[in-house]
């Protein structure tokens, strides 16, 4: 009942290598052939066997996804835009979510060495980045989403991280915050240090202090920031604006302010980093630097098709750029000063804690 | 520099037929000649192409994963589940997210008639399960993740639905709530309404009303929830329980009773259902009914590959349990009765909002 190839090469009146040759796009047969064969199949409704393809084209038509597990937070979203980016393409994505573990990175390999892909999309390498790039140095196609860490060296695209920063630091110094304080990620989420470099730059010279006595390193969970809220206070540090660089722990971080009485964002106004679930819903809902997670996906399928169907790779991209979300953990601010060509997106859900007026600056405790 | 099946043939004396057939696993290789073979293999870490099995054997060694939008807040963590269920079976994942659009569907059928997939695992397929069901009667081996709507008629896993509902109905029972209210999701959702059935079966003959006017349909987004309480609010209904399909919507519920300066748990219990991201964040963080998402995955993934394999399908499985986790929307009750065998477990986030004491019932304003 399935149109096979045979049956394509019998209505046309050819070989079945020649009908092989035109589905490969080889350029040996001739334009009037061609198309009549091309009409036929339209007409049969035939679909050419990925394998038959393949084996004739030596190409899977698939590319392989690389990523770290899909429990992290933004993974779903980067991912539909991977998806997204590929549908039109018809490349298949055969997708490793490798949870960070040795052999589910061996499984890899061994898919990748098998030719069960054209390509290689990975987010995030983190330590397979070796093998990536040996892996491209013998010329398989390879693309990384840079998420701020020491760069691959290899093709890839990334956001504005350290923009993503200083848009944080315009928003606490539009708000009038002079003290500030930063609860980090582990040391090696290079995301999180990315920000921090354009946070810390834009604040120099600008009269707000941040001490290293006010930066805390948390492990990104909901109460690594809870718990490293409690340790600013218990060391009893004054600071009236955080920038914490993930969105779980900065709702961590504000359900500690709100147990210790002090009022968000009257008191303190509290930045996050990502706009990932937890965000919208903490009291109050959280300002964050959004990152576009499925545009870089999106970008990142596209460039590695164009690099599998011969096409120029395209230039180096500009880094795609991050947006401040602005809600309910920080004041309500007119035009952030050094934001004026930055799209500040003010969302319309109402804050549930109602935010006390400014305090005046008080003193170092 | 790559091992190839030229090699392996000359290394063991043997022609590549012979190495393929081994490959393979077919019978017409003697043992002496197999052994030598797959030692030398072995040695010279020969990885075969999944092309050359595939081809041989006739199979592509990948299993099609046919899932909605990867936004759906549950579905990351099924996903890893199906992940974490194939990667010791060597069957990759060819993954179609289809984000509910015609085209999409279109290319998942294409690439399944392309042979590109040795199986199908469908996650909450919907319009797709008609394909589906005439791909399985052609004898492609698919497997359903059954997320409570219209059984597919197809191979399935599923979870307890309608007990975790009864569930939620027993902890809202043990709280003393006697006045109903619940805010299910669209019509479409049949995880919801399963989960309703178990709720009004369990609340039948306890003395706990649940009127057809406190049942109101929202859109399943954080705002629809919040529209939802207020449209209860306004009808001046009382309600000192409520059950809510969906865990975002549940945020928004939370958000609205806060604005009504009702206390939660101490005048409204709150009970959601997914326990998926804003759960744990909410405010007071949000008592809900657990499925297990990725168990649901890995379930699916292995009796797929059971299928595959040639083995016994499983007999079809009884659904998989739910789990009440019990946080700070609803009052602390000690043992709950009608789920003496259900396992409760109570996270120890500290509630944000702290409960006020239990109201005296009021009359039905």
């Amino acid at each position: 009942m399935r149109v096979t190839i045979a049956d394509i090469a019998r209505l046309a009146g050819v070989s079945k290598a020649t009908v092989s040759r035109v589905l490969n796009g080889r350029p040996d047969v001739d334009q009037a052939t061609q198309a009549r064969i091309q009409e036929i199949m339209a007409e049969t409704g035939y679909v050419p066997s990925a394998r038959a393809v393949g084996l004739a084209s030596g190409r899977s038509r698939t590319v392989g996804v690389l990523a770290p597990s899909l429990h992290t937070p933004w993974m779903p979203e980067l991912l539909q835009g991977v998806a997204d980016g590929l549908a039109p393409t018809g490349y298949g994505l055969l997708l490793h979510a490798a949870a960070g573990d040795g052999p589910a990175l061996e499984r890899f390999a061994a898919s990748v060495r098998a030719h069960a892909v054209d390509g290689v999309l990975a987010v995030d390498p983190g330590e397979a980045v070796a093998e990536l790039r040996e892996l491209h140095d013998h010329g398989l196609p390879v693309v990384v989403v840079e998420t701020g860490g020491r760069p691959s060296g290899l093709p890839s695209v990334g956001a504005d991280y350290p923009g993503g920063g200083a848009g944080a630091a315009d928003l606490l110094l539009a708000a009038g915050r002079l003290r500030i304080a930063m609860i980090t990620g582990p040391a090696a989420d290079g995301f999180g240090n990315a920000c921090a470099e354009g946070f810390t730059d834009r604040l120099t010279g600008t009269g707000a202090v941040l001490r290293a006595s006010h930066v805390t390193e948390a492990d990104g969970s909901e109460q690594g920031g809870y718990d490293a809220v409690q340790r600013l206070l218990r060391a009893r540090l004054f600071f009236d604006g955080l920038f914490v660089h993930g969105d779980a722990m900065a709702a961590g971080a504000l359900r500690a302010l709100y147990e210790s009485g002090r009022q968000v964002p009257g008191e303190v106004a509290v930045v996050g980093l990502g706009d990932v679930a937890p965000a919208a819903y903490t009291s109050p809902p959280l300002t964050t630097v959004r990152v576009p997670w499925a545009e870089l996906g999106a970008a990142a399928a596209r460039d590695l098709v164009t690099r599998l169907d011969g096409g120029r790779p395209a230039a180096p991209a500009a880094p795609l750029a991050t947006t401040l979300v602005v809600r309910g953990s920080t004041p309500p601010v007119g035009r952030i000063p050094g934001q004026r060509s930055r799209r500040v997106r003010a969302e319309q859900l109402p804050a549930i804690a109602v935010a006390a007026p400014f305090p005046e600056p008080v003193p170092e405790r």
